[in-house]
């Protein structure tokens, strides 16, 4: 029940477990082209241009911002917790010339900022985190590619902890690059990225595009600027992935099976109805802790959905509860990062654990193992409020 | 029976579907500790910095390279099939002067060779591959160790294709860095490289470390020239693999699930026997291919173990032979590129697949796709030139 990564859907491990096939039997290819149909629907996307990232979901970034960047590019991050100083480091190394703006932890930009961020420096490209586990809030996004496109700069953002489990739209919202990961709300493990990018983005990277020198024929693309990345070169992954099947790396199969079953689990329930039940569970947490009687950290109105932060109680040791949780009662819940350290516990209601039973057994552990480290809880206030949340639910 | 990837084992593909554990979980931890221990018996190494890379055999290449190459480093890469092409192609985007030599497929370069190109180009790093799948033969390393300690030249090798199918001892032969892969000897699911470091290669890595921005505290290391990436920079991917645990990528708990079972299964079989295994049985499928009278390609004496190259008999379609095998006999063989396209299939005995029913099916079904596409066969050739291999080596 931590930020993630949680416990994986059982149906994923199980499909992770099917005997491998050759990267270009026609059933891998077919499994290809399906996972691509699935991120459709998950990221609300027309991009023929959806695929995965074979790395974990910091790998889906990189190849985003490695891509799309060439040396000198000028990027604007707006970081309003640690997932945006990991997208400025990322796009420094790319080369570019980034121009950040950082709010408190637990509040989010607005709109007019960002545009007069984009107006000050004139960036080519937009790079913005949606949900921030470490802050627990979400940026919203809705009204920003409307500006991006008005001032003609590429819109990314890093949707890994958010995508599922909070409302996302990539078309509608005006994105031209999104990457997520698996062990968030998709009920996945951590090692695959999926990731989709807008036409816009495909010709930006495409006009990069230099064949390897190894499968090279004449008349190939060689470019004069090219990705600096052999791995993270989106114009070689889009020609693995498309009608070309161009060998570059070696597909992950076992990942592309768990990546394609977390993506089919998601549209069989409807994403829409996925990220409904991430607010119930959410929504119950959050209701719970507070009924403890513990305040809760950051704006509430932009909170994620799948995860909480927990004012830590004076006097109260945070890891001793944390292990005591983990120890004695199977449930681990995360610490923090940064200006958050040892302040607050983040607590997850995430994938596979966004369940009721999985809500009610926290706060029940919670409640005692905070009453035996001395700390004031309101018996049963707790389960109590959570179980009320559920019973309006149930009756509205 | 392809070059690979090729069918997992079984076992592997079982432990895959064990349920995650959180990211420091002490039993996480001591997983990640125990498959720095198993890959160092693999490697053949006392190597602390012994480890996965999250992503493809293509991600542990280009994880050494950046993080061993400054810009403007000379970096020899002798070319001796396709992936000397993509060792090239990685050391050039991470900004090397790269210098090439190349030799004519299914050739080996001498010790010789070797040492004149490095008088010639003065390299920081040699990069080599060990067993090249294109062209089926392996470079002998033995000699390069001392040849590169000579004239301070960092020794780099992928053994991606040949490990624990064919003798490599990395620290016997001086290796500094070697990167690998699951998909091919060790009988795992492509998408996590397993890969060792030297305490040189350690030393260099270390003196370009930089803390990301997110998670840097007063004191921490800020390098003037950084690693290129984020994703691969080995001194911060040291630091999560080691007692720090200091937060970098999210470990793919699955991926080094499966990596931690395919070590494991090799260091209970003995890598020494499991050599042998592929040996004996890439020995076999060698007899039986000739049994049937086709030719094979490359230099035998520095044939790989696991993988044959056939020459396609005139007037057979290589294509249909390969899709009649498929589809009607379930067994995959593998197509070639470059300057080996159409002219030769490649035949692998690898990992799970390294076994005599595989060896002996596959031969029987060749015969059978062979003579219906008209091609002159020995009718039993090939099985019964296997059956005299297997039976000398029970004999002796």
């Amino acid at each position: 029940m931590g930020p993630g990564p949680v416990n994986a859907d059982p149906r994923v491990l199980r499909a992770m477990s099917a005997q491998l096939v050759g990267q270009y039997d026609p059933s891998m290819t077919e499994y290809m082209n399906e996972t691509m149909e699935l991120y459709r629907g998950v990221f609300k996307t027309a991009n023929e241009q959806t695929l995965l990232i074979d790395g974990t979901s910091r790998a889906g970034i990189e190849a985003a911002l490695v891509s799309l960047i060439s040396p000198g590019d000028r990027v604007l991050v707006p970081i309003f917790g640690r997932f945006g100083h990991l997208l400025r480091e990322i796009a420094e190394r790319a080369g570019a010339e980034v121009h950040v703006r950082e709010i408190e932890w637990g509040t989010v930009f607005t709109p007019a900022q960002i545009e007069q961020a984009i107006r000050e420096t004139k960036p080519a490209l937009l790079a913005i985190v949606h949900g921030d586990t470490s802050t627990t809030v979400a940026q919203p996004l809705d009204e920003l590619g409307d500006i991006c496109a008005r001032h003609g700069v590429l819109f990314y953002t890093d949707v890994t902890a958010s995508l599922a489990g909070n409302v996302f739209e990539a078309d509608a919202w005006g994105l031209d690059a999104v990457t997520a990961g698996l062990q968030k709300c998709l009920g996945g493990p951590s090692g695959s990225a999926p990731a989709t990018f807008s036409p816009r983005a495909v010709e930006v990277i495409n006009a990069r595009k230099s064949i390897e020198a190894g499968i090279r024929e004449a008349g190939d693309a060689v470019s004069a600027h090219p990705i600096r990345s052999n791995y993270f070169d989106l114009s070689m992954i889009f020609d693995y992935w498309g009608p070309k099947r161009l060998n570059h790396h070696t597909e992950a199969t076992t990942m592309l099976y768990g990546a394609r079953e977390c993506a089919r689990l998601l549209v069989a329930e409807g994403v829409d109805s996925a990220v409904e039940r991430h607010r119930l569970h959410g929504a119950a947490m959050l209701a719970g802790v507070q009924g403890l009687g513990l305040a809760v950290f950051g704006d509430l109105e932009h909170r994620m959905n799948n995860v909480v932060a927990v004012r830590i109680p004076d006097g109260v040791s945070g890891d001793a509860v944390r292990g005591e949780l983990l120890n004695d009662f199977g449930i681990e819940i995360g610490t923090s990062f940064g200006p958050l350290r040892g302040l607050v516990w983040r607590i997850g209601t995430m994938g596979y654990n966004a369940r009721k039973d999985t809500v009610l057994t926290t706060l029940a552990a919670l409640e005692q193992v905070l009453r035996r480290s001395g700390a004031s809880v309101t018996g049963g206030g707790g389960v109590g409020a959570a179980y009320e949340v559920y019973q309006d639910a149930a009756g509205s």
